[in-house]
């Protein structure tokens, strides 16, 4: 078997509907997008998708699926939803109550999909630019914190907004801003940049989720809405029923990463 | 009285609610954002939702409201949409039925507002850098035409994208496009830049709506998303009930351009 890491999107796709790759995605078909996955019985999916268009950077919307269709029009052409993701978490009324390899048995009729942007997308362009970033360097899980920054609410969902850091050395933030503000679909510009306590952050050795990096002298900690955001929201309102991927085990789309960026 | 275009936002729109200012609002509240709109019932907010998500350069969202709810929250505090708009269009299954300066009497519960941005945002930041607007120049309305570019379709709604021209002299077309990217709330970048016959347009002095410009020797013409997309596309739908702003007669917000303008 030829290395995954070598394969194209298509390809991996397949291994995945096939059962052959249920590992986190990360590092998978460098260059492409990659995007979160929730999807809503469609009861729920007016309030979240107004969710979504009140508060693009945590919940930047890349496809949504009409109730019931579980093929992609603007991500793939050549992708199931129901099998295309290496795990999905399934919940009942907030609660985890299983993980699968594939949901082609789960699957309703009125069931709404949202696919939505992951930073792993501006990570690779802050490293092209040698813009340092950190847990990468480190080998660890991005650090990530539940701030006081409140999400705009809709419906029945509300809650704090989640946010990565990454440390920036002072000279590179303006570039850093600059190259994440290209890619608005993938949580685009810094939400915070300095004084943590400010989004109520006390401790940046003790994130919420994901692993504490080493910040040097005169860094600067650098914050970004985090797609985490989206799943604590909605686990939150606790929908009777739901479905999203597992972390880290993600859809990898056709799109490359170039293609969602703007000027 | 002192003249309307030295009021601001909030005096323009009491005076609106008052029934003392229905004409056009072009060149009122230079410097803020304007907004199309349209309402529809619940059981098409859904579909519409989408429709706008899948094309948001016709179809820039500035703000959703929740089932019911007639005042903005994120383009002004103060704001009515039942009566601070100048002159509103009733539709019936896609039929005009009545033109009405507030739609207090007609308002039911289950109603959904959409606000969408609109190029007058993006003119002023082009005339700033001194490129030439030819129908501000020609004191006449854009020249409009309905495309062969398809819109996404969602649900019920489908249809060819409107697209605005403005002629650009080649040595500004660059700028032109740098500057109305950031304005990716109003239109955005443009959507084709020179051939008309590639996008269906077979006389340029003969638009769909609005009226002809000149275009002088060399220009290239360039062509933007237009706002009246979302209303031909509602009226194709044909829903049984709908309410937008009369062309011309938008909601002016307490939003400046440039608080909607990115990097």
């Amino acid at each position: 078997m030829k290395n995954i890491r070598q394969r194209t999107p298509k390809e991996i796709r397949h291994l995945i509907r096939k059962g052959k790759w249920d590992q986190p995605t990360a590092g998978l078909a460098m260059g492409y997008a990659q995007a979160n996955l929730v999807i809503l019985p469609q009861k729920y999916a007016f309030d979240f998708l107004l969710f979504c268009q009140r508060n693009p950077k945590p919940c930047p919307l890349l496809e949504v699926l009409e109730p019931g269709d579980f093929r992609t029009k603007f991500l793939s052409l050549d992708a199931d939803i129901r099998t295309d993701i290496p795990r999905y978490h399934i919940y009942q009324n907030g609660n985890l109550e299983v993980t699968v390899k594939e949901i082609k048995n789960t699957w309703k009729n009125d069931f709404v999909t949202f696919l939505l942007g992951c930073s792993f997308s501006f990570e690779e362009a802050l490293l092209r630019a040698k813009i340092p970033v950190r847990h990468v360097e480190e080998n660890k899980n991005v650090p990530m914190f539940i701030s006081t920054i409140p999400c705009k609410p809709a419906g029945l969902f509300h809650g704090p907004m989640v946010v990565t850091m990454r440390p920036i050395p002072p000279e590179k933030v303006s570039r850093a801003v600059q190259i994440t503000s290209r890619y608005a679909l993938v949580h685009g510009a810094p939400i915070h940049i300095g004084d943590p306590s400010v989004i109520g952050i006390k401790n940046m050795k003790k994130p919420d989720f994901g692993d504490p990096v080493t910040i040097q002298k005169g860094e600067i900690p650098v914050f970004w809405a985090c797609g985490v955001t989206p799943q604590a929201i909605v686990m939150k309102a606790k929908p009777d029923f739901c479905i999203t991927h597992a972390p880290g085990h993600m859809f990898i789309s056709d799109l490359l990463n170039e293609e969602l960026a703007t000027l």
